[in-house]
């Protein structure tokens, strides 16, 4: 069964299908490549500049695709800031939003769950989404109409309760800024059926594709989480701040597969 | 460029890539499958058997083979213990040492850093080890003469010094079973450049590829390590225990991509 998407829709889905291809050429040259060896004075260091190059390729490209496509729209991206365009005043409040290599770490690592993410908001909320991990060929894309995994129908597991649930995070030693954070974390994934750290937006993907079903985080930035929007919501779950208001800026972020899950959840996160 | 092996290990290359193969078979039919929900009194839950199943089975397969192809040796593995075999008394050392699946928690997760491990001891140490990652097509080899990533030889990168390095354990919140042990692990990871948690046997892996300089765990099994000495120490890196002794029997376990960084975490791990 193909994608049931309205036109306009269609026409973004096979556009991110363009910008997922483009970026994967940058970032699969770079990915699980060594590092050189420099010799910095008498030292020899790892040169870890391949890595930032990467992530500022792929943006770059990205860019230079949205403007070409879509002039009027804006661009908010991690590597190049906020860019306006205004060259159509009656839809200025589009903006593509932009990781071009979410989980820099995993990337560097040699571990393939990281993640090239891009969404566009509408000027409220981002209407589609698509996380690529092309060294695995997984291609998410969340839309209003529903989430596809490479073209196919995924959605969030039956899990109701957190006894039932698995429960990630990136890092809970290093990811939560205040001893409060970590505490609310902790007070969740004391209760859940299984733990698992270290994914990164694969997370996400794994909650629309029925394997994950709570990811908590905190300290993202807007283009952290944007994409990833769309691809739990059309797989039938929930995404909002730890206090059940819109995420789409950031900050602390809960996701879940389901209503009842993210009910449970949220009264363990708020004490 | 070729593997170079002795006649011997080549016999035992070719048989570890029969058992990959094997094994595969059972361990891909049941990864990114979804688990049912079943109703026990009126609770709906997740079942989670499959994936048990999973790991019994491959561990199966993988005992009948060797059972059939070498009789005489002894089989170590997690899900079904020890099993001597004594038709030969000339060689009842040998033993093969077997994880089905290492990163339980991965393969649930639906993520692909889970591997197949299998090792022959000569009675002493392991002398051959594979790590097989069949979603990723992935097969790590490694012997007294090298090691090797899909046929093709790989070395650890030249990683000196910590502050320079890649460090990574499981989960620093759940795997160290003492505060002393995560005090140790933590002097270490605060001089690191990089740290990176979650990845199990894939991050030992990523140490022979050049990816990861420091793996640090505690309270391995040997089944958890023995394939994975072989591969790290046959691309120039260096696994001991905590205390610098043999990890063959697993427990306090540390991994690092040179002796000169072995030795300065060696030092940090001791206190």
């Amino acid at each position: 069964m193909g994608m049931l998407l309205t036109p306009q829709l269609k026409e973004y889905a096979d556009f991110l299908d363009k910008l997922a291809e483009a970026a994967a050429q940058i970032t699969l040259s770079m990915f699980k490549k060594p590092l050189n060896a420099i010799n910095k004075g008498k030292k020899l260091q790892l040169d870890f500049d391949p890595v930032t190059k990467a992530d500022q390729q792929t943006e770059s490209v990205i860019r230079t695709l949205i403007n070409q496509t879509y002039p009027s729209h804006n661009i908010l991206g991690e590597e190049h800031g906020k860019e306006h365009n205004h060259k159509n005043d009656t839809d200025t409040s589009w903006t593509w939003v932009i990781d071009p290599i979410d989980g820099t770490r995993a990337y560097i690592c040699g571990i393939p769950t990281w993640g090239t993410l891009i969404a566009l908001n509408d000027g409220i909320y981002p209407i589609i989404g698509m996380m690529d991990q092309p060294y695995l060929k997984e291609r998410y894309l969340g839309t209003t109409t529903g989430s596809y995994l490479n073209g196919v129908k995924i959605n969030c597991r039956p899990c109701y309760k957190l006894t039932d649930a698995t429960v990630s995070t990136t890092d809970p030693t290093q990811f939560f800024a205040t001893d409060d954070d970590l505490r609310a974390y902790n007070r969740v994934a004391s209760k859940a059926r299984l733990v698992r750290n270290g994914l990164d937006c694969y997370g996400y993907a794994m909650i629309a594709a029925g394997f994950v079903d709570v990811v908590i985080e905190s300290g993202l930035e807007a283009y952290d989480i944007q994409a990833l929007i769309p691809i739990i919501e059309g797989a039938g779950g929930v995404v909002t701040s730890w206090t059940g208001k819109s995420a789409a800026q950031g900050g602390q972020v809960v996701a879940c597969a389901s209503a009842e899950l993210h009910k449970e959840v949220l009264t363990l996160l708020n004490g």
